[in-house]
């Protein structure tokens, strides 16, 4: 539980840090800066809650969440150059954060006894739809729908989880294993620049 | 029963492809394109569900639709020039469902009980947001904020709709007219290029 | 009662207008212009009643608050120089609006038993995210995220709300401070050009 609790943490501030620097680069003022970072961590869950019903949201029966994304954007803004030379270890947080919210999203979707695809969806929205909204919202073409190795990872490690559990495996390792999946691919796609065909590239490069 | 399954396959179909072509225009990756394709097919039913609380969605219950459109994005992909010389043909199925989802909306809105105006607002909505958050998602400024009788049409289906309901008219019947009614008035407007009156042109094209 | 009805009706007239104005600035079409005033007035309302999950939202159960929208956008295309010319009238009613959508959105969050952080966050979703989702459809980035004494407006007068409450004053005069507070708030701040210290521009103005 305490484990489940801390990588919980781990994900939430770094995409609130992923968020609040992608709101300074557009000049954003402090309250824009920390609604971006809020709705960056935030955003996917809220969304996934929406569309399924959970409502109120979580956060709002519990500001913590919200008390952990203004930290961390606090912290981002205070040691920007600093965290910024750490640019690894924030991709690692970022990467376990991505993966702790795909099985969050897919438990969320077992539990209420959907089809596999949909608890994948839900998966890949709790992790991915944050950046989304962010990138709508700094009135970007979301990143995710132009390099799509990011939301990739996420139906990836969804996969592995359906398969492990066709294969009986009991629920508490599955989630380790689409976790460590997940930031593994993510790590590696970075790495080595991994990136899905692009099917409209076929026509330009000729020319 | 069947006829009705089968306009909501077309309809669905060809919002679809709709939307990953426009997808495609702004040269999306494959999952930006399937996720565009989703929502401009779908989108615009999420809206209404969520504003009247049918939770969860539908589509999260039975993947049927997901799976339109993910096989009418494929054909789109795949057979892009050929479906794009049948240009008369997808329009004519874009405006099937344009009238289908215009008086699916209106039913939901009469079986709630809302008032008509509101019923219309329903139908409208379930017929053209999901082409709104489509553009917006592109970083586009809404199409139909611009060209309005492409709304329009559904407003004028939707009243149609409840003239014929005050006369008396049984369900039936009403639904095959108003369909039928946002149809030819589609086709008919671009075919003769109909604009509403747009009131700041006043100012402009006198300089 | 009859009072709030009052200010409830100036609030949102005033809202649609300042949404009609945006929307003539992007050269909208009339449908276009009409869902911009719609959703600058009730976008804020309806985002909080869809993350509470007080569904369907209120301005569907009762069709007034989209007549006085459609008659304030009317009136303001009719008579747009007339109404610029009073400028300071329209950002007087336009600030009446933005208390009266904070206390109405703080008393959401109380009747509900939620942490006064949170009450204080509807408070300002209310007020201030029709204009976000207004920008956002405009393909802006939203003002408020730029000039962020608006929501700060909200926020101060949020505060005043529960420290008043603590000290164990009665709820009619709260509302009324509340509500006053936050006029002449913001009137100060746009009078005296005031805005929060935006941290990125210790880095930029040096060059």
């Amino acid at each position: 539980m305490e484990s489940i609790k801390i990588i919980d943490i781990v994900g939430t501030a770094a995409f609130s840090m992923a968020g609040t620097f992608a709101a300074m680069e557009k000049k954003l003022d402090i309250f824009g800066i920390f609604i971006i970072a809020f709705v960056t961590a935030l955003g996917g869950g809220t969304l996934r809650d929406i569309l399924i019903g959970e409502l109120p949201v979580k956060w709002m029966l519990n500001p913590s969440s919200g008390l952990i994304v203004l930290l961390s954007a606090i912290a981002a803004l205070l040691f920007k150059t600093v965290i910024k030379n750490y640019h690894n270890v924030l991709l690692f947080f970022d990467s376990i954060g991505l993966g702790f919210f795909t099985v969050v999203g897919i438990q969320t979707g077992i539990s209420l006894g959907f089809h596999p695809v949909i608890c994948i969806a839900l998966g890949t929205m709790t992790a991915c739809f944050g950046g989304v909204i962010r990138d709508i919202s700094l009135n970007n073409i979301p990143l995710i729908f132009q390099k799509d190795i990011y939301a990739t990872t996420c139906i990836f490690g969804g996969i592995v989880f359906f398969i492990l559990l066709k294969m009986g495996v009991t629920i508490m390792p599955i989630e380790i294993i689409c976790l460590v999946t997940v930031v593994l691919f993510r790590l590696l796609a970075v790495k080595y620049h991994w990136q899905l065909p692009a099917i409209w590239k076929k026509e330009k490069p000729t020319l």
